[in-house]
């Protein structure tokens, strides 16, 4: 189990989102409410695409320890300002607790994060990471389901296709897994970008999925709190997905419905659909 | 805030003590009970004498991440036996999460592990480091109060008096915090070690102290419970001192009295007697 | 590449072979002679089995600093004492510094170390994978080319018959590199141990292979250095197996010849004959 | 033994200063050639002032491992862009390899890293302690040299007189060794800066000082290299000054003098002038 954040909008030193928010993210590492686990602290990353840059990939900086006392990542945060940036941090369920598997996971330049498992992964692994396209298969580094994943979805045309890659990725784990006996073989929460529009999936093969909430939008939010500064400086695009609501502003968020793929776009046309795998 | 262990008795593979009771060290790593912080996940360390060996200073092994998740931990602990170790989990209450923070100290054959705090410290550091010892001075390589009063305890004499050496350490403590304007300078639950007896403190300076515990005789508990094999191995002069209790055997744990200090000899003659500082 | 070393025979303090011969492994870390990089500091590992223990698989206690400035593994080596011990410092030649990419590997009671590399492994890599036996697949925790030769050993038959299932692994990387048009695909020196017996191997596709020594008999270096008092206290079964000679005395050190495997047998039946590629 | 590097001038990308040039500060990681060690692998640290940016304190991130491998490093270095930044590698000399043994160290808005040492500084460490101001003692968090000499220049003005301070500490340095009957006490290359100006000092007891060098004026440069297109986008006020010289550019560096003090402007006023403990 882990939480992740997704801002995309205003350039924002990160630190404003990552530490300031009453329950913020990096509290969540210490005291999440409505993880699996309240503690996160095994990893964390964030990753950021620089403003005004003649670098298109994003930065990625992950760690091995908990992010509540890591110092490099109190100084990134509180010295870097990015319009797109991706947070996550780990609580891990058995893999190894090293670099590589900590999110985000990145292939040129789309970042993916996520939160859940697949069910039964050491069973499945080996046929999972088959299905990865060979030329592919070398970038793999870590040993966790979320980097397969995002390698399977890579295979299945993430760059052209987001939801369609997603959904064949998640048909591949459910046929995969039920063919092994495993009933439930898939939770999943799922952030991905190429750094213009930011993809949210909320997925269970049955029961509740992982908690994942969006932002208002800012322009309603704006009605309903006029004298709070902090939303006068934001654009209307602005927009955050995150596991677990941040701050304390009445109206700021809304669940993402189960079964659904949300999709913020930089020129704020954002939708939220259903989603199923393929 | 911390938590922390003392083992004395009938040599162990450490992973008995330290991963297998219910409720084990490794355990309130993750979920303490007793303790101002149900995390602590901020470094740890174990100290152990070599059974049998020509070596007489302890092994420290210190590290930064939490204990939970550490593999190296694991495995000297599943491989490593001994008659007398120390182990502690840390809770950081701001000081730099480094190496050298993490407890147990050590000064030739000695141990020493604390869990509470100097409150103002940074106000009282200057004054305290001064009253350590010229020639252990050097000595200090982090940034702790927990390290400065073992300093101050061996400039005091704790190599030939260790009750007397703590109170005079913390006497100095209780002086110095005041004339600063500190209403309650010390919380402190110790143990030291020369790798023969464990001496166990347990004081602040008001209102409660942090929590301690000792287990019971193993003649008392043998008499209670016939049946348990475990304890059909251990010497009569096996004893543990700990912040939280392990397991889950009834009549195996008595509260540390507040303002007292135990010894844990060798040779079964432990004792239990008033403390205050000098 | 890297360097390492392999210890069999009278109980040591590892401390006693790994920092204080001149040139010790330890020093190799800053100052290799033989390697192809002169700095081995991308991580490193030690892997004992305990002295009269009822534990039967090996201690494996590995990290991703350099050997060099390791205060744990100088506390570890200075107090465990073992009669068969494994040492490895990493020299990455790319793939990620953590801590499943040091060496050694263990399954069960085994493990394995390798000096060397896959030439173009990234392009090898599914197809090695593939190969190993769907059973082990889901212990691969690393990136690393010697931990998929290990999973391949273990799947070709390690565990019954060594020199044979490392020829086969051996010929299979031969086999799979030449059909992706590699020329010359293995440079490999390995060793393996189950706790009783270690096999060692020099092996390369073409060109000299990786320095590989073992050392002379107990009995004929005694002979030599009558008054060496460090050799009268070894067993005539202690043989070490290391990248580079330590220490400086004059007839301890011969070169394991190319395309060869020696066997260090806890009896004392050593052997050498030549290896190649099944 | 350290290596060090300090950038003023056009806002660069850190990468293109950090990495590009042929014998990088990096490279020098693995292969110093001025440095009294070759390798120096014990931490890092770089600290830069944000371009364009509400804050005016460096981000300061430090570790302990290798410069040469380590990812997050690399990570910022080709995303974040600064006008002023500094780098620097560490080799210790026996204190912890820990984050706050790291250079650069920060105070407020002002930076300081350093190589060379204090002899004798375990003999001298309390006397120096002592002597920083009390307000200032509580922000020691390591053990090394270099931060002691950067709170006592604080101690003595760095921010209203940078020369004026260092040479007091200088001079407290030397008459406490020589009192401690030190014959040479002091060996310093520093750099300081209030995120403005630049101050870089060379100067040992006696001997020859560590390497320093500074770059040539830019428009000299583009003068003897007329094609040299990287030349044309630097301002005339860029400078670098450096443990070693990078690059390969003819006519690009100079030594800076022994016993000297110089002063790289953000108006391009640069100075050298003699420097001399008070």
């Amino acid at each position: 189990m882990c939480r992740w954040l997704a801002y995309s909008g205003t350039p924002q030193i990160l630190e404003t989102i990552l530490y300031k928010p009453a329950h913020s993210l990096i509290d969540q590492s210490l005291h999440s409410r409505l993880g699996v686990e309240t503690t996160n602290g095994d990893g964390f990353g964030i990753g950021w695409y620089a403003q005004d840059s003649d670098v298109s990939t994003p930065a990625v900086v992950r760690d091995t320890g908990p992010a509540w006392n890591n110092r490099n990542l109190r100084e990134i945060a509180s010295h870097v300002r990015s319009p797109l940036f991706f947070a996550h941090i780990r609580a891990s369920t058995g893999t190894a607790v090293q670099q590589t598997n900590s999110h985000p996971f990145r292939h040129d330049r789309w970042m993916w994060m996520h939160n859940g498992a697949i069910a039964g992964f050491p069973l499945l692994r080996r046929e999972l990471c088959l299905a990865v396209a060979p030329s592919l298969f070398a970038e793999i580094e870590g040993s966790t389901d979320s980097e397969v994943m995002f390698f399977l979805a890579l295979t299945f045309g993430l760059e052209d296709d987001p939801p369609g890659a997603v959904a064949r990725m998640a048909g591949l784990v459910e046929r995969t897994g039920r063919a092994h006996g495993i009933a439930a073989p898939l939770q999943m929460t799922i952030a991905a970008t190429d750094g213009s529009d930011v993809w949210a999936f909320r997925y269970a093969s049955e029961g509740v999925a992982r908690s994942l909430f969006y932002s208002s939008r800012v322009d309603s939010l704006r009605a309903l709190h006029p004298d709070v500064s902090f939303l006068r400086d934001l654009s209307e695009e602005t927009r955050l997905v995150v596991s677990e609501p941040l701050g304390s502003l009445p109206g700021a968020w809304n669940e993402v419905p189960e079964h659904s793929c949300g999709v913020v776009r930089e020129n704020g046309a954002d939708e939220l659909r259903p989603f199923a795998p393929a």
